[in-house]
């Protein structure tokens, strides 16, 4: 199967990620959907019209598809993230906090409460979950840290 | 109430505010969670070590967390995105998809949606909600983009 485009295998950071994307608008896969279709910005002269920069939040959903698609990409079905996909996504995007946890099993019995459908592997939506629920648990601990401080 | 620490308003973009970040330490609020806590890259040094980059997905939930703040945080409620903030929201990081929709109470029953316990707000769960939702419609929409290139 081919590498779905925009993919860079080897955890490019971001930045070098966008310069090849401006190199090549083909590596551009989500900026391609309806939903968030950027509108062109109009200048001074009708030849020189060009598309907006993303925002902070469209950037999000971009780089979460991205991220998803790389890693589920590695098996050659970029629509599941497998066991071992999911170990090595953790390991290297939220290595942080998979080095924090004391207990070898957490791993295991996350990846099981996150396939809701217990077909051994994750869905985006089931993906998302799993980043929704982390950001909800930094955002609670972020809040409790600004209220204490006041 | 005090602005929360690193939210910029005007919507700067990330890599003002990052550099902002950098040169001002205090500046970083969601990094500071336990949950994410950057390890430290050793140096050849010991006095050398700094604090290793986010990853895309760290940078991702930052992001989300640091974009809600600074919403939510205009009425002065950095918990809960008022129905005003909402659209604030929306038109400024939402600006392509909002500009999109033909129908103009979409946004109006978007909230309503999206506002699961009726409080008239949105808190942050409800938010990943929508960022969720647009992120899976967007993943679908490329999904499909990709497979009929085939």
């Amino acid at each position: 199967m081919r590498k779905p485009r925009g993919a860079e295998p080897g955890g490019a950071g971001p930045e070098r990620q966008r310069t090849r994307e401006a190199a090549d608008p083909a590596r551009r896969p989500v900026r391609a959907s309806l939903l968030l279709a950027r509108r062109p910005v109009l200048r001074s002269s009708p030849n020189m019209a060009k598309v907006s920069s993303p925002t902070e939040t469209e950037r999000c959903i971009e780089s979460l598809i991205a991220v998803f698609q790389r890693h589920a990409g590695r098996d050659g079905n970029n629509c599941k993230l497998s066991k071992p996909e999911f170990l090595i996504f953790m390991n290297t995007e939220l290595g942080a906090f998979t080095m924090n946890q004391k207990d070898p099993g957490v791993l295991d019995r996350m990846m099981k409460k996150l396939d809701l459908d217990s077909d051994g592997q994750l869905d985006f939506q089931e993906f998302l979950n799993l980043i929704g629920g982390l950001a909800l648990a930094c955002h609670d601990s972020f809040i409790k840290s600004t209220s204490s401080q006041k």
